[in-house]
């Protein structure tokens, strides 16, 4: 029995619409994960997330959680379900992209990666194996491999060699994979999960930066060690946008067609519209919740800055098109006032409605897609965006 | 026809069980309202306070709403329910008390204080007749007269000379009040509100430090001038606490039977218990929500703090014996990861339990005195905070 599974719905052009179905939720794709790095996604409460944007996904970072609380105590407590109390899936990462973005002093091996912690700069170690082993821990339904990204500018000599590196540690995680689910290790299992396995699916991760003949290399060498799904990693670190597309628009209709495919860590509503042109099912990124924080909504006319002077007396929602919670009840003015006096409520709910956006754009994609109308969708919703992005910030 | 309509439904000994019915919401009593300092309660969505804590009234802080946003864009907006979408009834202090707690370089005369704001240092000035301008213009269910508020320790001299000059305010409070009522000033205001008159109402506060002769003369001169409620102002500001206990057994069995008493900025459970035992009806803090930032919880065996490290891998909720939707679903070792993360979830969650547990104790309360109970009750409440508090800090 598979851990998890697949079905394409309906296609426009490259774009898809499809099903993924997980021990823990039906999910349908296109769609965007909101991010849970640290078993929280920020200023956002479970309730929320479940009762009114539905969300049936979340993502977990397993380089945050393996630092704090650790491994031990989520074990202790039942696992990063239990732990927090979220039922539906969750997709974690390996920790391969934090450790090369937010550690310091990291020492590359064979084995894996040794680097001082960002918290208190104790010195910690993750190879493929101990990222199996503690996303095993944390029991999510998506388990991805342990991975080398490589800066996006980087060489082709220095991309090869990342590559490389990058298959030999795929092969070793799914390995340790295997062997942690005959074992019963994943935290997460049903015993009954109503014709699937009930145990944790993995994703493979294709790299090869902006070099197309490497992504194509690197994508024939994952999809033959196999896996339940396969993402594109290495994007959005630097490169420019034009760079991106043309890396997903060569990649994505090459990845297999009965797996789900999964660009990590992108991006604005713009790059979902437009990675889901080139064939992307799966998206997760911070910026909802970040920008939020900084008072920063994204709306169908644009981003808008809630710092704003004009918005002082502005009775108006954030995006007069969005019905989410935020947008029937609290006034741009409202919002304003409460950045301006540094409560932490206007924070939580503009990054609510920002989620909000992300979740309700790619279930207006998905509808598109399904029905046939995908490619007008795409170039009002772009038009819109940017037509009055000029006349709101 | 009245503002509001005043029902004493039980007693027990000194102890009282009411109902306050204002135009926007009828209010049980014992009452705790959350403090909305700047038009929102910090960290908890209205949403919350209103479908699950049943929050009916809450407080608004003049001072903080009328250097920012300021009275034009209030007005502008339609009064402070428009402005937050609050709809339940509001509570606005006078900016008396903040004037003299937060403000610098304070001058004051006859007229009222002049200022300077603890945000930007502008020139400010706060009058009885300004802050009941600016109080219209919010639009409160109760407005608070504007008083002086000496220090916990003041002498007898000071506190006479005080409770002279706040007495005179009193009368200008009302004046002016009237004024603006006849005037239509209210933002508030209810054409049909069911037997009530659909405006304000308006609440002395009795002064006079911890001189009970003097407390007894200002509540004599407050109730001469004559007002819909009476709040006891001064205390909880630095004098020790059977001083306050002292000061609110001696006058509050005096205070008129027929109109709400209030205790203003008061307290801890502790305090709101032996206050109620003395006879008051209606309370506010800062404390639920301050402290819920800081990590500290209110519970039914006393306060507990998040970071001790033995709730590390702890399974149980912040309270076994509350039923908030955070106890029902969040561990304390989730709530501790949380807070040691600085995810501003642990900040919200917490707060959100400790506005739940003030709810819920002054529930407990008013149906103690219903039926009759309330001293059984008093003793196994406090008994139980300070057996437990010693094996949970």
């Amino acid at each position: 029995m598979k851990s998890i599974e697949w079905k394409v719905t309906a296609t426009d052009g490259e774009a898809r619409a499809g099903t993924l179905r997980t021990r823990r939720s039906t999910i349908e794709t296109p769609v965007f994960m909101p991010v849970g790095t640290q078993g929280a996604v920020k200023g956002i409460r479970f309730e929320w997330l479940e009762d009114e944007l539905d969300a049936r996904v979340i993502l977990g970072n397993t380089y945050h959680l393996f630092l704090r609380p650790g491994n031990d105590v989520i074990r202790n407590l039942g696992g990063l379900h239990k732990f927090t109390s979220w039922k539906r899936s969750i997709l974690t990462d390996s920790g391969g992209f934090q450790v090369f973005s937010l550690s310091d002093l990291r020492k590359l091996t064979e084995e894996g990666v040794e680097f001082r912690s960002h918290i208190d700069g104790s010195k910690q170690f993750l190879s493929p194996e101990i990222s199996m082993d503690v996303q095993a821990t944390l029991g999510s339904e998506i388990v991805m491999v342990f991975d080398e990204c490589p800066p996006g500018q980087a060489g082709v000599e220095e991309t090869r060699r990342s590559l490389e590196l990058t298959t030999r540690w795929a092969k070793r995680s799914k390995e340790r994979f295997n062997e942690l689910q005959d074992a019963g290790q994943d935290t997460g299992f049903i015993a009954d999960a109503s014709s699937l396995s009930g145990q944790q699916a993995l994703f493979g991760i294709v790299q090869g930066a902006s070099h197309l003949e490497l992504r194509k290399e690197s994508l024939d060498r994952t999809v033959e060690i196999g896996f339940d799904g396969y993402a594109i990693g290495g994007l959005s670190v630097g490169e420019e946008k034009p760079v991106m597309y043309g890396v997903l628009e060569h990649l994505a209709p090459q990845m297999p067609v009965d797996a789900p495919r999964y660009l990590m860590g992108v991006g604005t509503p713009e790059d979902l519209v437009e990675a889901v042109a080139r064939g992307v099912d799966m998206f997760d990124c911070v910026i909802p919740t970040r920008n939020g924080r900084t008072g920063s909504a994204f709306t169908s006319r644009g981003k808008l800055n809630i710092r704003n002077a004009r918005f002082i007396d502005d009775p108006n929602p954030l995006d007069p098109d969005c019905s989410c919670s935020v947008c029937r009840r609290y006034s741009l003015a409202y919002l304003r006032h409460l950045y301006q006096a540094g409560e932490m409520s206007a924070s939580t709910l503009i990054s609510h409605h920002n989620v909000a956006f992300f979740l309700d754009t790619m279930r207006s994609v998905r509808q598109s897609i399904t029905s046939g109308t995908f490619s007008s969708f795409r170039r009002e919703f772009l038009t819109k965006l940017q037509e009055n992005q000029e006349t709101r910030v």
